[in-house]
């Protein structure tokens, strides 16, 4: 069986799991400490974080790559348009979120308050969950007036750039960092997003020392 | 004609600069001096960076997707493979350039010593500088690593890979932070992609206050 080395509450490996799961691939999820960087992990990805996917006797790296070779060889559902205008949003929209996104906001909400934690790295700096805070009604905003304008995040059609939003979101939905009234609009996209069955393993995620609020896997939050 | 809104050495528009010129399509390079924030240039990019191509009468920002448009709308010569792995890999090594050799080399060197100057941000901090210094002679060495069994780096045709690649590289030597002798393979592969046209557009740079080592555009380096 396929092999998942990654951990609970990253963006990157969330991606991963979501198109996994929508393509109906199973994998063993197994958890893996990068950041204490064991002679075993940086044998099998010398880049030294997750996720890495053991995938048909190979080991993939980079989610990015990962989620458009998987698209590319297991078409079925699709993830990627097939239009090169509509296949260009969907990149452009993924490396919002995987670049843009995440410097903004993720570094300094989940990475602060949990991630240092994890690391024995002391506590969250309070300027970076200012910042992070502030930064992410943006976000929102930004998600709105594209939701206005199409179904998905990147066209009529569920794509990648929906996985790597909703990855992001997830993550920072588990500390209750997203307020689901800022957008109505948003709201009911990752509504729509969270009840896909693929969605349920990253729903029933628990990390010890940190137990996610009640709306976290709740379908009607 | 298209526009690249652009700042001569960041290695993200070198990569699309390449691609474009390497599918011999002319474009006007507009030098952006992106950290101003000028009203103008938010509007086209609301991601506030470079590069920014304007292209058959649209805004298109993120370099890897702009590459891959360009390679899918414009197939000749391809800069993509097409069997799914080597497309895989070709991502997977852009993602390395361009994540992970930008956040430890590029980041450290180019950002210190120039970056900072221009944008009026005081003086490269010697441990950056440090950092970066050992950093690129492990990834010379990966580099002369995957050169020992391909041609080029993603396989035995050219690609968007030694794009990403060569676009650090470049910048990289602009301000003669590459040890050429520490790898032979890693040096014909860099001669080999810089006689190429493509590569002239970039060898002409000149930043003010920053002459180039002569070095730099000869092609027997």
């Amino acid at each position: 069986m396929s092999r998942l080395y990654h951990v609970p509450l990253s963006p990157f490996c969330r991606k991963v799991r979501l198109t996994l799961a929508e393509k109906q691939i199973e994998v063993e999820l197994i958890e893996e400490r990068f950041w204490q960087a064991s002679p075993e992990f940086m044998r099998r990805n010398p880049a030294g974080k997750v996720p890495v996917l053991r995938y048909e006797g190979r080991i993939l790296t980079e989610s990015q790559a990962i989620c458009e070779y998987i698209d590319e060889t297991v078409p079925t559902p699709p993830l990627m348009p097939r239009d090169p205008r509509a296949r260009y949003e969907v990149r452009r929209l993924c490396a919002w979120f995987d670049d843009k996104f995440h410097h903004e906001v993720t570094a300094n909400l989940l990475y602060e308050r949990v991630n240092k934690k994890l690391m024995g790295q002391g506590y969250p700096d309070s300027r970076a969950i200012k910042t992070g805070s502030a930064r992410i009604k943006y976000h929102l905003d930004y998600m709105g007036w594209l939701l206005d304008q199409r179904r998905w995040l990147a066209g009529n059609d569920m794509t990648l750039a929906d996985f790597a939003a909703a990855a992001h979101l997830s993550c920072l939905d588990y500390i209750s960092d997203v307020d689901w009234t800022r957008s109505p609009t948003v709201h009911d996209w990752y509504a729509k997003i969270k009840s896909r069955p693929a969605f349920r393993t990253l729903l029933a995620d628990q990390l010890p020392g940190f137990p996610p609020p009640p709306h976290y896997a709740d379908l009607d939050f």
